[in-house]
């Protein structure tokens, strides 16, 4: 038995499953990826913690990381094999428990053993090997026990473990997160599958977060680029828990061409159309459930920002409503507190005209022309803070730039997760 | 009876008081200052709200106030009046309980009401009246409030009453906060003295701050506003508790020249040396008081960046840490996490060199040479963390540039308070 037995319901023991928790979707599978987990033991407790994904000769890999300039190991090896490789892969080697990060050359070191050791099972160079990590940094990956695993992960390589995947990953995760979408290129069907895990050191830019999606096109490696970078700017992107952007974060995407849809090299051919938007959706679906487990998370924050300046502006507005944490307090309270979300806006630091300024709780209008709204219903208000899901819309009357973006509230739950992380 | 019976110990029912308290200090007298205090009614529950100063004739004034968009209408008004005056005033009235922030026309006639009101009791022109309010926000200033207790208010004025206004201000502060120092200009004494209140919504660049700052010595409006702004930059814009700014703060800075000290005309004169250390030093305590008494906090804690590109790169990078709600709820558990604040030196975008970052707590070594420190002690690291003022220092190895911040730790306390602040 390599397989791990059956995960605990979340990532670490004693969390409780986010109240926001959305089911995981029947993934079927993604032909030319073969995946396994097992438990090397990078935890004490018996969980699965690592992840081996097989993917056929031929596939193309891009990949998006971390802006953090601390970095880390598997974070450096991957760019660099990208580059060397020109964006091919035929295997991902994932482990939670151990970042591997800020781990100099000792780290290096481990990612290495480990490439080459997946690259020897696999039968692949080792430049073919993507690789990520999660969990505390500082501590240098125990790559042993990686090997170790690698013999019975390799023979226990099964198309249908997606869940099993996302549920290795998890960290402070209280529920596993996948989503699947399907579109046609050139009339063939194509699917499109991923799985991600959060939860804190959530933020724009990628935060700690690793997102594995695999696709059955025929696409280049350029055009897969093209496709992960735009995507993710209005998904992956669009989300903050906490601000905190993490040393390890990587968003990866594998095409394996096994669909027998034609090959697209163009990242303008129209025949994308349909590819484009189903990558959309599964990002957008896996960001939206890293806010939905937010560490700590009891509300699921919309937060849409219009007439701003430009969208860029719109989106440092957004930002900075869903970062505040006296925003955020309010909304764990359930406290219409509409002048913190004022206050947030006046703090951004873009143009806005005061006197016009408007604020809305899904249809309750809570501000409007600089001042609060004249039918301004508290008891309205505050039976709509108790939904569970909420929008907030801000108008900032200058010009046309628009944003979305989302967020959790903060509460008792992120201070006790996070308080005691490492113990 | 103008002045209010005995004030509760906290701003709010119910708040303990900070572990991190500090004293009131034995404040003494400011020649030309006098002042009283009230119960205008902005609370329901029994406390004085509201604060009246005087200043004898001829006293300068010089004010810094926050780099919110929004703003507020005191705001407004103090800006436009020193404008006009050209830095002199006469009183200050002061609020707690009501921010008249976004309120629109209708709080900029309040704010006209009660100047014209104060000008009339004190005898001096409206633009000579100064004016600040805390609270929340969006609600119009009820300026008749304010108006009923100005003839009580001036009857009650009195040199000495610096502690009673300190805890007029107060909000969700537990804990009243005042500063004085000494110093000679031209071989005569002069004093500075002066109260803040915070405690929230604290970040650089001024936060939901007001601070009034008085001294005896004879300075021109000018010399009084470079003294300010330079005094300011690594004082009050060297704290913060969350990051947010707010609408209201307003530091304000009142030269009586009552003294008997020779007038000062030139920022650069060399007589000022001694008044300028004074000065800071006053502003220091009372923002350190400021994060001593951060919404929640049971850690006060001094950051140090060194080795930074500059100045201003090592003050980002020191912002970074202390804003990151992952440092911040690892230092509430007592948590030795130094991996948490290498990556939010990562984050802070600015330049480092990855292999030589060391990061210390306190006199205990964790990381050196970009990986954890050689003779790493986690249970030196954990006795450390539980003192209840912390020093962490971080060196970045690219330069000469350093910065020092205060913050604290954000805990179960910080949510409890801003998750019902307007119940």
């Amino acid at each position: 038995m390599t397989d791990a037995p059956m995960p605990p319901a979340t990532g670490k023991p004693g969390l409780t499953v986010s109240p926001l928790a959305v089911d995981f979707p029947a993934m079927g599978e993604i032909a030319g990826v073969e995946i396994a987990t097992a438990r090397a033991g990078f935890y004490k407790h018996d969980r699965p913690d690592l992840v081996l994904f097989r993917f056929a000769e031929g596939t193309a890999c891009a990949g998006v990381f971390t802006q953090n300039k601390v970095g880390s190991a598997p974070v450096d090896w991957c760019k660099a094999a990208l580059a060397q490789t020109q964006g091919e892969a035929r295997a991902l080697i994932v482990n939670a428990g151990c970042a591997n990060a800020f781990t100099g050359e000792a780290g290096d070191l481990a990612v290495r053993r480990v490439a080459d050791a997946v690259g020897a099972e696999i039968g692949c160079p080792s430049d073919a090997v993507m690789m990520a990590s999660t969990g505390v940094i500082g501590v240098v990956l125990e790559y042993g026990k990686v090997l170790n695993q690698l013999q019975g992960l390799s023979v226990a390589l099964d198309p249908g473990k997606w869940e099993a995947a996302a549920r290795a990953i998890m960290t402070t995760d209280t529920f596993p997160k996948g989503a699947v979408a399907e579109a046609e290129i050139g009339g063939v069907k194509v699917r499109v599958a991923g799985i991600a895990k959060g939860s804190g050191m959530i933020a724009p830019d990628m935060a700690t977060m690793l997102g594995f999606v695999a696709t059955d096109a025929n696409l280049t490696p350029a055009v897969l680029h093209d496709l992960l970078v735009h995507a993710t700017a209005e998904t992956f992107n669009a989300v903050t828990v906490d601000g905190d952007t993490s040393t390890n974060d990587t968003l990866l995407l594998f095409a394996t061409g096994r669909s027998g849809a034609p090959q697209v090299s163009d990242p303008h051919d129209t025949r994308l159309q349909g590819f484009r938007a189903a990558l959309s959706s599964v990002l957008l679906s896996l960001a939206q459930a890293l806010v939905r487990d937010g560490e700590g998370a009891q509300k699921y924050v919309k937060v849409g920002v219009t007439g701003a300046a430009s969208a860029s502006s719109a989106r440092r507005i957004a930002r900075t409503v869903c970062e505040s944490p006296l925003v955020k307090t309010a909304i764990a309270g359930e406290d219409a507190n509409w002048g913190r979300i004022v206050a947030a806006v006046g703090r951004a630091g873009e143009p806005i005209a005061r006197g016009a300024l408007s604020v809305r709780f899904g249809p309750l209008v809570a501000a409007e022309h600089g001042a609060v709204a004249s039918g301004y219903d508290e008891a309205a208000m505050s039976a709509y803070m108790k939904n569970a899901e909420l929008e907030i819309a801000v108008d900032v009357g200058v010009g046309d730039g628009a944003a979305v973006m989302w967020t959790c509230d903060l509460t008792h739950g992120y201070i006790s997760i996070n308080g005691n992380y490492r113990s």
